[in-house]
């Protein structure tokens, strides 16, 4: 397979060529730009690219992949360095692509409950640019992404219960390919019917297949009304009954997040937070007329204090949603805030709901088998869980790796998946095998149909060579 | 390109080989069953395969796949045949896969909202036996069409507009490659960030890059309460200016379609339908509680109102609900009946809701300017129509012919597609390079990939060599 030999080192001439390209302002080679583009928020290790390169046109992104795809130059596309599984980090060298001078809103369609952007924009960025026409666009990993990154890894978050995850909101991409040629896949038309689905092949390729140049963006209308729940139980089992009779009910949550006793605990013990020992459900509810939200919210009591909930809280106001909230949205600073000195190896995998409680099961019976910390944060209402390592030396590093193999496979084993949505990048490329068997075969000729050399985003996806 | 000749005839020992594979019984050669599988529900001219062939397992459509591969045969994939784009003629002869007795549903996921199926399910029977579970799998094309042919030609109808098409709805398959290896795509996980979305290239393909043996469809629990309104507009402006207002409401309509004021006035005077010669909207809208329908019909009514409707009705009953779809749900067979001897053109496009005003516009002037008599019928919440053509000659045909072929270039004009949810077929594809441009040199290039022989349903999707 790949090795650094494939690769043909940036020289001057090419230096020059890239600056042709994009003027001086826009290519680097000093080592603050490099060192500013090795690493994302990942455990996995920094490493150095050739050149730094922003382009500020999709037609430049062209130019720049048809240079490198005649001198053999892996290329490696940068949004803002949010992701979690190394995904964009350089790891053969070459040119450091990244969106920072790509940030532009290109056209709002308010009817069309679409937005047209350039794929650097940060997500909340827009959010805040698009919340006077009363829209937004909907997936929330958390940190600020850029769109291109949330769709190059197909980021999901907290309301992807109701809304989709990013492939289910993008309808229309220009994409660049390796060979310099510039497409446009998808449709404007919410609806298409029009040969192969090359939208949704490029979404959630990583920049290996091609690298997104401009995305038109499903948008949904912001809620005028919300609610929040949080609910605790006794076990997983009660909570995960609790889950599945909210989505059964037709109330249509819009989150249903899930946090351990543990987890629970350390953040009660950190900060205060009002939560006791227990599995913690946090849900919100989206509605269109205020008088609804207050009967569903009887109906979701009343759901789980038939299925055991020790304890019930709710509010339609939306300062005592966002305390109610508070715990969950800052669970990630407050649980780095309470272990300095303290890295994080972080999980992400999904089964089908049934099999959460079998999932957490496990990591419970690994964390007593061998004494670790771990805590679990999970979108219960996807299936989707996080388990979250601290790690403060090279043994535990160790150990974190060992339990993320352990739970990867266990999540495969329950017809699950080795991620959810932090995508494949450099963690998750050793299980594909397991996961996808000999569809894996296929998505290796697709990927040397479209980049024989390549160049794009070496090193990851795809399992190393034995 | 493809021509008759790059095909191998059927002869007595591919039908030996076929009859080892499947068994006397799941093979026929006789004129009836040929017949039987010859053409769709579409205009286009019937086909004769050479041999039909009824497998009952992924196992032995790959089989009959690599059989067909090594020798230079078509092989056509058919559901049941409602499809309206000529997608499933054996326009090459060679092999009719038919999926008439793989009709099983595997097994109901009941706590995972999941069902996996047998592609040659029809969506009504399998909504019939999933209604005791409460559940239902969402897309509606309104024939009863198959999973699978659904799925391979992206169906989608009535309430996409809430729960989106074939597409959206179904998260893992095993499908069968022109080499005969059977392969898994997706995952039971909602939520999967693993490598290359190969699930979505093969939803939409029509049969050409493989063929679907089984799938794993995402369930929607039914609705307890239902409301149904509609409103009646002047112009095709106010009305789509409802749709716009309704979809940002919050209200999220579950169906939102439109009729024109000649298919009302037809309706009305075909079978006394309660309408008038005005532009009308039908609405549905689901909701977990009761109480909460009013509030929404309420608010649906003012908005209704304010953009100046000239009448609204509504209702909360269930009775009364269906009376009031009844124009809707019935609108293509009364239009069939109260045109005897007559065939119907059908054509699908699909636009941006902000260019639907002048896609109508447009097919409006080229119904008065040639003194033609069209209908027009739309999922108005998506952006796609029907303009639907009586004819009773070769003449009125080929006029048919001619103005759908504008209607799709002022489609493309306004960023839409050529085909909302029937499929390219035969139909469409003259116009793929005008909507896909150099993308369509990649759908190509993937289809050389996977089916280097093009024994996969030839003829459908890419335009014929010039």
């Amino acid at each position: 397979m790949i090795t650094e030999s494939a690769f043909t080192k940036v020289d001057a001439g090419i230096i020059a060529q890239l600056t042709e390209i994009l003027g001086q302002a826009n290519v680097s080679t000093t080592q603050a730009d490099i060192d500013l583009h090795s690493r994302d928020q990942s455990q996995h290790p920094a490493h150095a690219s050739e050149v730094v390169v922003w382009p500020q046109t999709g037609e430049q992104v062209a130019q720049i992949l048809r240079l490198a795809n005649e001198h053999h130059i892996p290329v490696t596309p940068w949004g803002v360095g949010t992701s979690l599984e190394g995904n964009p980090i350089p790891v053969y060298g070459g040119i450091l692509l990244t969106f920072e001078r790509m940030t532009n809103i290109v056209q709002v369609h308010a009817d069309d409950f679409q937005v047209t952007v350039q794929p650097g924009i940060g997500h909340k960025d827009l959010n805040a640019q698009l919340a006077r026409q009363g829209l937004f666009f909907a997936p929330d990993p958390g940190a600020n992404a850029t769109v291109g990154g949330m769709l190059a890894n197909n980021a999901a978050g907290i309301r992807t219960v109701k809304y989709g995850a990013s492939k289910d909101n993008v309808l229309q991409m220009q994409v660049a390919l390796a060979d310099g040629r510039l497409i446009r896949v998808g449709s404007r038309s919410i609806k298409q019917s029009a040969g192969y689905d090359l939208l949704h092949l490029f979404v959630g390729s990583e920049g290996t297949l091609g690298i997104i140049t401009e995305a038109t963006l499903k948008l949904v209308p912001i809620a005028p009304y919300m609610s929040a729940a949080l609910a605790a139980f006794d076990s997983v089992e009660d909570a995960v009954e609790a889950v599945v009779a909210v989505r059964g009910s037709g109330l249509d949550p819009a989150a249903l997040e899930l946090i351990d006793a543990a987890h629970a605990a350390m953040l009660r013990e950190a900060e205060g937070v009002n939560l006791t020992d227990h599995v913690t459900l946090f849900m919100e509810f989206h509605s269109a007329h205020e008088e609804s939200l207050d009967m569903g919210l009887e109906m979701v009591k009343e759901i789980c204090e038939e299925l055991g909930a020790v304890s019930f809280r709710s509010t339609t106001d939306p300062t005592e949603r966002r305390q109610l909230w508070h715990a969950r949205h800052a669970s990630y600073e407050i649980m780095v805030r309470s272990h300095p000195d303290t890295g994080f190896f972080i999980n992400d995998v999904a089964v089908p709901i049934s099999a959460y409680p079998e999932l957490i099961g496990y990591v419970e019976e690994l964390k007593a088998e061998h004494g670790v910390t771990a805590y679990m944060i999970g979108h219960a209402g996807d299936g989707n869980i996080h388990v979250e390592f601290p790690y403060a030396n090279e043994e535990e590093y160790k150990r974190s790796q060992m339990f993320n193999k352990l739970i990867v496979m266990k999540a495969l084993s329950l017809n699950g998946t080795a991620t959810g949505e932090h995508g494949v990048g450099i963690g998750k490329a050793p299980y594909m095998v397991n996961e996808h068997g000999p569809a894996l075969d296929v998505m290796r000729s697709i990927k040397q149909l479209l980049d024989p050399n390549g160049i794009l985003n070496p090193g990851k996806i795809f399992p190393p060579a034995q």
